[in-house]
């Protein structure tokens, strides 16, 4: 059901007590070949961890055998030790696997600031043991899913499948999710025949319109990462528009997946920009109502308060007259041209999944951001995240 | 002590019924000269409230005889019938005062939508009983003060003196603060012999490092509008680096007690970021902060998470090297080179005055933003604004 729905790929799960639940905490992710093609795509915010900066260079080569995942610390502004931490993590997988380092991706999730030496014994030890519990099955693939887990409440896995091949995957994140990417690990496998510069166009293809459109809190990440890996194993060579449908599939599954376990929210957002110009400006658009505190909040107390939803587009550079704008509540459409429509209580807000529809008569493009509301709990589960 | 400490100013606050509470909602300030020059900078929302629309044309004159506030409604959204509203309440002050209607300023505040047939007449209501409750003292400024009140706890008001000359001004606004303004009506007067083009520079002086600087929670407001009438009533030709220095001092007591009154807030936070490369950046860097919800979370929570503030400021395109980064906390450098410096529990986040300094190394550029905590209390407070 994960990343070992593709052939050619195994994985394990274990525990290395850098949680101090005692929780899974480590993951590894091998790719058996005959291919080692990859891709990746990583926080474009410039304060990036230690993996992101080491994994980005190895992926340059377009080649990873290998992906090495730790929760329980982020090893961001840790220094040169939390770099030399990521090289020997890269190098104690590489000795397990006979492989270069260079084609070890790492990713790590948790506090940013935690990588010290106890960290670094914790991840090495945590390596050694999957590397030994390595096995290509459903079983282990929710086991690395779970290791990857922080504030998550459930694992995350997804599949998808193509002619003559599949393409799995599994995520993790729950809070500073926002665009570039939104705050999270996501490694995808596939056994499609497929080289690397095919890899990274569909990868970026999907991830344009279905992570890079999931704004939770509007807070990016230093660890972002979402690798894509091709075994080749099932030998079918993939169309590239079947093999980037089915990776879109994939990583939409996932960040909705993402969405509906937000980190204490009460509503699934959906604000659909209909009638833009263009898609960047039904994006922009989008994304300013995503990112308003005011509506989120309303949208927590069941309140349909349109006012804000224009106030907050109303800040953007769009193309639109604010004054000919409509806004519709679940299908009720409480703003008709800059002016009140109907009655605010014909909206029922109380079902978790929301819909926000934004007419902006401007042109035929449209786009969709996915948000969550601003809740007690969020307030709650980000101020004692530390405790 | 507010709008009527110049000389040439008399101010009334009445209750018209605009709020269910029974609680003055209407306030009228008139300016008796003999000067009549006035400047005014207002919201940059594309989304204006009808009285934004009209008062940033009437203003197009360089000159003010009075200026008419309401809570209890914004009168923004309401369509052609809000603006006639709009104009109409110009109309009737100018029949009062016997000046005309391009003389009077009108500013709204309250939910947006709200500016129906019963919403005009009670402004109109307001508009005779205020003209008939002029007067020129403490008092009557002070009720002018509370008129303008919604969500605010107390009246804000403050003062400055010059050679000959005093600035007086009062301000409202506890919540949808950001810039450009914050969220906010704000009526500046002065008696200093002065004249439109002088007041302009002078305001947009004091604006750009008070109420600019002020970001409670991101959110732009569509009714902001910050005005400065000159009565001349002194006498003092007021040395226009003097004068500015004095409606900066009075914006700059305004913006702290707006800080200070911030809806559902435990924390005053002031960011100040150092050593830039230019004022810009440093604006730029600590806005970014001071829009992280993980980081405002995190204060509320007492929780000197400093890895929040460097991820937030990596989002930037600020000059300056994310490893070389310092961050304090209280005065406690809890971040020395992009790496963990003093201990956590060094910090003391209980008082409700907190600084956060940031260190680029990258120039000689210094500013401060001022923001709040992200608190159960402010959730609460926006999801139940409606109802």
């Amino acid at each position: 059901m994960s990343v070992t729905a593709a052939s050619g790929f195994r994985a394990a799960g274990v525990a290395a007590g850098l949680k101090s639940t005692g929780a899974l905490d480590v993951a590894l992710i091998v790719n058996d070949g005959p291919l080692s093609a990859a891709a990746g795509v990583f926080t474009v915010n410039r304060a990036k961890a230690n993996p992101v900066l080491w994994s980005e260079q190895a992926l340059q080569t377009g080649s990873a055998r290998a992906v090495i995942l730790n929760s329980g610390g982020a090893n961001c502004f840790t220094g040169a030790f939390g770099f030399q931490t990521t090289h020997q993590t890269a190098e104690r997988v590489a000795e397990h696997l006979q492989i270069g380092a260079i084609d070890v991706q790492v990713c790590s999730t948790g506090l940013i600031g935690t990588g010290d030496e106890t960290f670094r014994q914790g991840v090495l030890a945590g390596v050694d043991a999957a590397a030994a519990a390595l096995v290509a099955s459903d079983a282990a693939g929710l086991r690395a899913a779970q290791a990857i887990m922080t504030t998550d409440s459930v694992a995350k896995q997804a599949v998808a499948t193509g002619t003559g091949f599949r393409v799995g995957g599994m995520a993790k994140g729950a809070g500073m999710l926002a665009p570039g990417l939104a705050t999270m690990l996501v490694v995808i496998t596939t056994d499609a025949v497929a080289e690397s510069e095919v890899l990274d166009r569909a990868l970026r293809a999907a991830t344009r319109v279905t992570f890079d459109r999931l704004d939770s809190d509007g807070c990016m990440s230093t660890n972002d990462t979402v690798l894509l890996l091709a075994s080749g194993a099932s030998g079918a060579s993939a169309d590239e528009a079947e093999l980037t449908a089915a990776v879109t599939a994939v990583c939409d599954d996932l960040a909705e997946q993402l969405q509906l376990d937000a980190e204490g929210a009460s509503h699934d957002i959906t604000i659909e920009v209909r009638s833009a110009a263009t898609e960047d400006d039904a994006v922009t658009v989008a994304r300013s109502v995503a990112r308003s505190n005011l509506f989120k909040a309303a949208i927590f107390g069941n309140d349909p308060n349109w006012g804000r939803v224009l106030a907050a587009i109303g800040t953007t550079d769009a193309v639109f007259d604010p004054y000919a704008v409509d806004v519709t509540f679940n299908g009720v459409r409480l703003c008709h041209a800059g002016t009140p429509d109907r009655p605010r209580d014909e909206v029922d807000l109380t079902p978790r999944a929301t819909h926000i529809g934004i007419d902006l008569f401007a042109g035929d493009a449209t786009a969709s951001i996915r948000t969550n509301d601003l809740t007690h709990d969020y307030v709650h589960e980000n101020s004692a995240y530390a405790s």
